[in-house]
């Protein structure tokens, strides 16, 4: 919550209470200790990661280590959660759920990683762009049939070039 | 939380407590008012859903009309959260984070819909699988770029076939 509003971007009142209860099951350790340094994407950067599950949910592992990618699901809880339309420094005012920021009413990522190996409860990934100790919500196996779709376009991306 | 465990599974004790919470932001609708109406996975239907966001959160819309495909985030309010072990009706036991059943710590559930059309804060798409009323949490748009992966495996459902 650090920053200001910039021109031009628009706040909401948020509800006042949550509707629903998320569970810490574990952190993510990446090489970025401050936010100027991640990657603008999880395709940006090669560096390998570590996701470190909690051990009460182990044996949920079982069978992961068949997938070539896996959905990362992590919460970016240093992001506000106020913002409908934001400016970013590089690039046009936009709404966010046009957006891939961590700032939204629900601050959850989702990135599909490459998995490298899985060694008890810590997997080796690429491809995540997160702070160190960012807590992760949840890891499912990417099953190409339904989550590839490599033709699809976001127009308002594809105009800036 | 209606279902029994069946043989095989396990179960664990949860976190007294949750770590974040969520907003729902709107609800999704669908043909299917029954768990066992809905199809087996998000490609399995072609049926029109429509994803109705709170007006609250109408401005964060702008520019999602120009994406092809959004990726959308919800929540299986009606799964149980406590079973690390699945045994699906068919097929063999796995650990939750190496399947996509509704059934893991955070049931949140990611869905690659294609969009049809955005009309107000109504969005047309096709490629959900979830229960009429489901709660929204997230809508973004979907990057070929870095959310495409044709070529992933899961080893443990290939083998299956």
């Amino acid at each position: 919550m650090s920053e200001d509003i910039r021109a031009g971007e628009i706040a909401t009142a948020l509800p006042e209470t949550f509707d629903a209860g998320l569970y810490f099951i574990g952190r993510i350790r990446t090489p970025w200790t401050r936010r100027d340094e991640c990657p603008k994407n999880a395709r940006g950067s090669d560096a390998t990661c570590t996701i470190a599950l909690d051990p009460r949910y182990a044996a949920a592992l079982d069978g992961v280590a068949t997938c070539t990618h896996i959905v990362v699901l992590y919460f970016m809880d240093q992001a506000r959660r106020d913002l409908l339309v934001q400016a970013p420094r590089h690039g046009e005012r936009r709404g966010t759920f046009a957006l891939r920021s961590p700032v939204r009413p629900n601050p959850i990522a989702m990135s599909v990683a490459r998995l490298v190996g899985v060694d008890g409860t810590r997997l080796t990934v690429v491809g995540l762009d997160c702070l160190d100790g960012t807590p992760l919500i949840d890891i499912k196996p990417y099953f190409a049939s339904v989550d590839a779709v490599p033709d699809a376009v976001v127009g308002h991306a594809r105009k800036k070039s």
